[in-house]
């Protein structure tokens, strides 16, 4: 695998920068058959796209993605899918002056120091932009996953900066700009978004996704069980620090009589594991959260340096987001789609055939 | 890549049960020259062993490691190295009890609904045991960093239960059973140790490894992030259910300001980032925390179920870790190794060539 | 690897049926810096091209291509390479009897097997056409080799049907529609083509590439040898059936006091070989064959089956080469290069640093 | 994938020199539940074996091999199933005198220029005997596929020198020291290797391998196409410098009325595609032929260098093969069975579930 290939059977690999002509990707391995059209990837690049409210980014990005092969009659084929975004928003001039400065906490420094020089407009291959294949490949697997398997992914928005969210209802998730599952915290958050735009300042932000309707047995001992393949699928988002399944961070602390997960012949009464036992699915809700830190690009001005290692200093004009954490709740669905549909076609290959396998008990 | 190998250049593929005849490794991708030993292996595996001190577990395991292939008269071929450990202690006797009970939060149930039936003594494949190959390779990987590029690999307990350690000293961390770096917390830890066993209980632990004198520009976009390929290898480590890298999870509620490491000409201000930006290393040290949760055996009686769903009771008896997360320490190290290691490659096979390297701004 | 990725650290990922929207690959790994154009691309994408003679296909294709990311200001950045052909001569017409038959010694009975369904317009993905993006993507490869390694890959025809060319003459090979290397088999080319036009036939061929300065060293054991990777590239070109290195299927009659090349202090002696000794390149050229099935599509009627079972007669009308051959010249150049650019990156990965290597001695 | 890494559901992983401690082999992605015993291996390692005859090598290998791990009660447990051989033989003073010449033809050359230094003892990595972990491995494979698929691999010499088989009757192959399976020419076939090692050379070899039963629509268009991954495998083994499916060289002399393989509603009337179109099989018989050079090692001496650049003569003395291509047969199949095993697997996880597949029509 390369640096832009993921998965093993159902692999996805991209290509793109945010200034070039094009972003694209290249999803290999969906079985034939499936019913997929462009309108039911644009649905959700248009979760993700900017300018969804007054919070996130203005620059606006047209996002039209087109099917290039793989599809015929309204169904895959069973061969490769090639999916392509033409940039049409490449307002160069916002970025002429960073041509050689280093903004401090993006990727340019370490870009300049892997490739010793590189496309300096707009985060070139580093921007957020290439996100944008994820999700539309990611789509692709979300349809087979519901369709095949009736499996439901679902993220949200957890905490944003200082204000948590209790997961009320994931059912309006996807009517408000922020992917707040609690209606309750609507106000609060639009408060603390003006307060953040006013200073110039950004926020970090928690975002957890559910796949719901998994069955038990995914996950390939040692290196590639399930949980090790969704840290690094969620990992590669951009600006995410951590990632936790289930209880997380919060099992350092937790007695093993308080953490495990006990089970009855009517199922398990708790799910501190998140879904997931010794790498491998357990029946249940597979539960994971994203760390992301806040947005690198701001109004007030920070000290760095420039390619002759000269001090400057560095302020950002143009059109960012406060939070990019609002914008992440998508990219991590689709991730978490990627790796399941992967390990299902991964677990029919290596699973079935010799001995039936055994019925599942009961999901609380 | 199949599930029981890791990496692109330099890659580890392991085989092995707890009570099966051995446990072994393939390391290949080594370049020749380098010196190594099987006590150079032993050293680490033996940081590793169990009966290190009274609070891990009783149980003997000899740990005794060969090499059998792509080493000879003293340096690496360059070709495939063949590690093995043989068992030689399976007291079977103290697992005959569970062969059709499913210990809660074990893989036990999750391995049965994988493969329709398992190697139940001990916990076979899923064993931490699988582990000591691992910190085998890791000797490896960690000897050819020091040596040819001038990397230091280092981990240590950063928290037990409650119990926060202060990174004062690195330099002790060898001479404690806990992995410990702060010398005033060792006897509140005994206590605490203490008063787990007679309850019988278990509890979490908190590991953090950091990597030093690592180059800039190590890591491949977009998805063999740095990053991502750490937090896969740690996640893959048995009982770990969050990863961080640099403040992680502490960088949701924290302003942009207070994030971004700002550069001078004399290196970064700080390094919230823990080493790696936009997927990609920055020169500075690599900090990484694993969170465990606590030990999944316990002499507290748990609810669970049998192989025909009738519900059950089960403890364990027999001798286990009151807290795991003492011993992934080693298998923490080992695993930033392996990944750093194969990213070196990487890099030397990828960057090299047509354009000179920049020369690195300075460290903190 | 998928199905559609080919390589390991210089990888070429590809999509596209011939009649869909677009072909396109994504070329990954090239190393930063190297000056290429879509020029440099499209020079050997028109040495494929049919009605580059009266005897080749008569349909035409423009395969203008498109380079989408991965270069800036006319250099590679080091990251992801993306390619794109529009197809903008899809006379679906002339399929649109064939959608329910299977045409004898074509991909439509097997690709029905293993999908269930296909996209019967000109052979879909198991159309020659799909091989463009590999002469794209190879020309990225030769153009590397070249300028970086100071290597040259060549191919020729070293057969048509029952007429044999002596490789007189490598520098005219493109100066004529067969890429003959042997100027006094021109006349005798023509007569047999005109005669198997005639008669509503096709024929055989064999093809030669050469690759010239490669160093000794390249290839990987045990699986990864290099003429193991060649044969996989090599045969994974349509109409392939088999493939040799150096004296390939002559080896089975010669005697080891004939087939071994013996060394002196001046070079090798001979090259029965083929450049490659144990996997692994020995300096001298690198020579592979490959042998060319006749073409599949027909004037003279075959008989065969429909998709229910029933038997048909069918012929092809359209326009369709007698002889393919002729065109997989410079994809098998392109496959060559694919090949040894990523063995390149992979051995200056592996091999590097530790002991220095030794100096090579002469080739002859 | 590694060098030393081969397939990808199905997966063999390999390490081990000739006079090193121990040879073994980390095969993973078995299904679980196959009943394996070390004495199915055993079989086919014996019938590679030499002191099979008078007329193979004399070196007495004991290739006992062990099961170390993956079987459980009889059966695969899914697990990754270590396997390894003890090194019994291992006569180093045979080899002393090469430790600086090198043997024209072998790898030693190959191995120093890409290493450095190499382990001169036997061949090292290169000699043959690493062999005898793919046939171990592909013992698991030629179960696995006979088992649950119903498919049968044989292989066979097809020519010795200039002595060609007619392949009368394949039950007979496995009665005779040289897997011939036409007995009317084993009174050549010894004449002819007495006068070989009267005078002290060695000559090469054609086998063929067949597999029966496979379904069609295996193989993963384009560049893991079932032909190109058999080429590869095929084309890996010692001594291979050409490998053929089908008809394959004769091809390039056909017309294509010839060479096509017609099909009527009883089946397919030819096979000169041997089993596969497109790169997807047939159903009909895969066949495979292999080229091999003659043995490289000789009594009658030959031009060589020293590791210093001088002149020398080199002769070898000790046991060896004077036609390797008698041994290379259960290698082929045990290569054969380990690529269609890994296209079952593949086949099963991507092509299932959203619509069922055709009837195949029926086979001659």
């Amino acid at each position: 695998m390369s640096g832009n290939t993921f998965g093993k059977l159902f692999t996805v690999t991209s290509f793109g920068e945010s200034h070039g002509p094009a972003l694209g990707a290249i999803v290999d391995g969906c079985p034939p058959g499936l019913p997929i059209t462009e309108a039911d990837l644009q649905l959700d690049l248009d979760r993700r796209k900017p300018g969804q409210s007054r919070y996130t980014t203005q620059r606006r990005e047209d996002d039209q993605v087109r099917i290039l092969s793989g599809v015929f009659e309204g169904k895959t084929t069973g061969t490769a899918i090639g999916l392509m975004i033409e940039n049409t928003d490449q307002r160069s001039k916002d970025y002429a002056n960073i041509k050689d400065t280093y903004r401090p906490a993006h990727a340019d420094y370490t870009y300049d120091q892997k490739y010793g020089f590189r496309d300096y407009r707009g985060g070139g291959r580093s921007s957020a932009r290439e996100t944008a294949m994820r999700v539309a490949a990611g789509a692709i697997a979300k349809k087979y996953l519901a369709t095949v398997e009736g499996i439901e992914v679902v993220g949200y928005l957890s905490q944003l900066g200082p204000i948590e969210m209790a997961p009320v209802d994931l059912s309006i998730v996807n009517d408000n700009a922020f992917f707040c599952p609690d209606p309750t915290k609507l106000p609060e958050l639009e408060a603390y978004m003006q307060a953040l735009i006013k200073e110039g300042n950004s926020v970090g932000a928690k975002v957890t996704v559910v796949a719901r309707g998994v069955k038990p047995g995914l996950g390939e001992p040692i290196f590639d069980r399930l949980d090790a393949e969704l840290a690094h699928a969620l990992m590669s988002i951009n600006a995410v620090k951590g990632v936790e399944i289930g209880d997380g961070f919060a099992s350092v602390a937790q007695k093993g009589t308080e953490h495990r997960d006990e089970m009855t012949p009517e199922g398990f009464l708790s799910n501190h594991a998140g879904g997931i036992l010794g790498g491998i699915s357990t029946g249940q809700d597979i539960i994971a959260h994203l760390a992301l830190k806040p947005t690198s690009s701001l109004r007030l001005p920070g000290r760095s340096i420039d390619r002759n290692g000269n001090a400057i200093s560095v302020e950002t004009k143009g059109r960012h987001d406060p939070c990019v954490g609002i914008r992440a709740t998508p990219i991590a669905e689709a991730m978490m789609a990627i790796v399941l549909m992967d390990h299902y076609l991964r677990h029919r290959g290596q699973n079935h055939g010799v001995i039936p396998p055994l019925p599942p008990i009961g999901n609380r």
